[in-house]
């Protein structure tokens, strides 16, 4: 089954990036309570997806992980940074993360927004430092990454969820949350990898398709996570979206309608990989694997 | 007179700048409070001094001001995502900015953290996309800002100057501080002109050492301001330091002793144009300038 192809590569590459996260800042520079802000975030646990992803995308393309890892840690930096900044007391004011308290409530807040806005400047930092790939694919993987995170991807994306909480947003809003705030990253993520790996233009675009589906279906079953799941299974609080008033797929449609969403977007993903002729086990199985999930 | 050469340039290239960042978000994409809340802070005035300087590095070695305008932009969205971010209330808690309310004043404190994570993200969007520079030294200027801003430059700056606020810090501690808070990123400024502009090894590293000396004269002058200017000459509020306790050089040494401290600074930054063998008035003169300025 690919499930289990794509949850122990998930496995295994996952503790290949978090081995690479641990030593990024792991020497003692000053201040020293910036790099523990920061590290307690990115070495917090996670599942790593963005990340193995993007290994998978290149492994695809028959390129050996070791040589993506630097630009998929990068990922990982901008995901954990947008976690730090999104639970500020002003944005969602959330307590818990990953099971442990959120970066604000150990550090303060001016650390935490300083250790989101250090470990973003860093993604970049790592992404433009010589490694053992052509220039003009590094600079084209910052440019996938820096559009995905921006103001046309996930900070448009979480500005608008900002705006709408507590109104009456219609389903066109919702998707252009979801596709902005969540959808963007892991298709740049597979798409970096692509690039990378020195994909063709036609597999950069079905791998790109294929991760703004697989990037809705996961948001998608967010959404319906918040709603059945626990704040232990989860390891941030249930009930977080409902006690906002966020603008969400089971708020608009109901439990049964966002399942059945969900699994469209799925079956979408795996028809990209298809059409662009793109046979990887572990991409098809992440497909399933992404609305299966209890965390 | 060279200082009279460098204001001219300042005032001339600076519009040019102006110009260039107005259009960067001029047409209207969603959400529209969030491009507001950017443009507010990116077109709220300013001297445009860093990516002025990055013109004039490049221009000290024979290349055309026009070609370097877009690397030079991305500079000034740095400078601009920190004050926004620097003025937050778990920051500095700052009222007022070049004259005006603080971003988080007009749009509250939310919409301000994203538009500043978005200033700061579009800066590598920027970079990266292609422009008529070769592709290796496009990487490298996007190292040396990226190295500048984050965990080892800025933010370590600001996050040392916020960790010794009301605190006992010692000579040795401003002086990071204002190293890493001030000084590299007007040292990446010119560094990244230099890089663009195809400077060989010793001016690269001449301008270098030249934009250190120029950014601790500008902060230690910043600090006298502090002390001596008034609320209406800086466009932000005067004594802002003395009121947050801040560690600060008029605080550590006089009034007096930290004029002269400007003044070597600024003498130190001449010797490094002279030994890297940089004939440019207006290089000269932006050192001078730096001390006189009253805003």
């Amino acid at each position: 089954m690919s499930i289990d192809a794509a949850r122990e590569y998930l496995q295994t590459q996952g503790k290949a990036v978090d081995a690479y996260l641990a030593q990024m800042f792991a020497s003692h520079t000053r201040p020293a309570r910036l790099f523990e802000a920061m590290n307690y975030s990115l070495l917090g646990g996670g599942k790593r997806l963005r990340p193995v992803l993007c290994l998978a995308a290149a492994r695809a393309l028959g390129r050996d992980e070791v040589e993506v890892l630097p630009v998929a840690a990068a990922i990982e930096l901008v995901h954990c940074y947008s976690l730090i900044h999104d639970d500020l007391p002003a944005m969602d004011n959330d307590d818990l993360r990953r099971g442990k308290p959120t970066n604000h409530r150990v550090f303060g807040e001016a650390l935490a927004i300083l250790a989101g806005d250090a470990l973003l400047t860093y993604a970049f930092e790592q992404l433009s430092r010589p490694l053992a790939i052509p220039a003009d694919r590094q600079l084209r993987a910052i440019h996938v990454l820096a559009h995905a995170a921006g103001c046309y991807g996930m900070v448009a994306g979480q500005a608008e969820d900002i705006l709408q909480t507590g109104g009456t947003g219609d389903a066109a809003t919702l998707e252009f949350i979801h596709l902005h705030k969540t959808a963007k990253l892991l298709a740049a993520s597979v798409e970096m990898g692509a690039i990378v790996a020195g994909a063709d233009a036609r597999q950069v675009e079905a791998l790109r398709e294929y991760g703004i589906h697989l990037g809705l279906a996961f948001q998608i079953m967010d959404d319906l996570l918040d709603v059945i799941g626990t704040t232990e299974e989860l390891g941030k609080s249930a009930g977080a979206d409902q006690q906002l008033d966020k603008l969400t797929y089971p708020k608009l449609f109901g439990v049964e309608a966002t399942e059945k969403l969900a699994h469209d977007a799925v079956l979408r993903a795996k028809q990209a990989l298809q059409a662009g002729g793109i046979a990887s086990d572990v991409l098809f199985g992440m497909a399933d694997f992404v609305i299966r999930r209890r965390s």
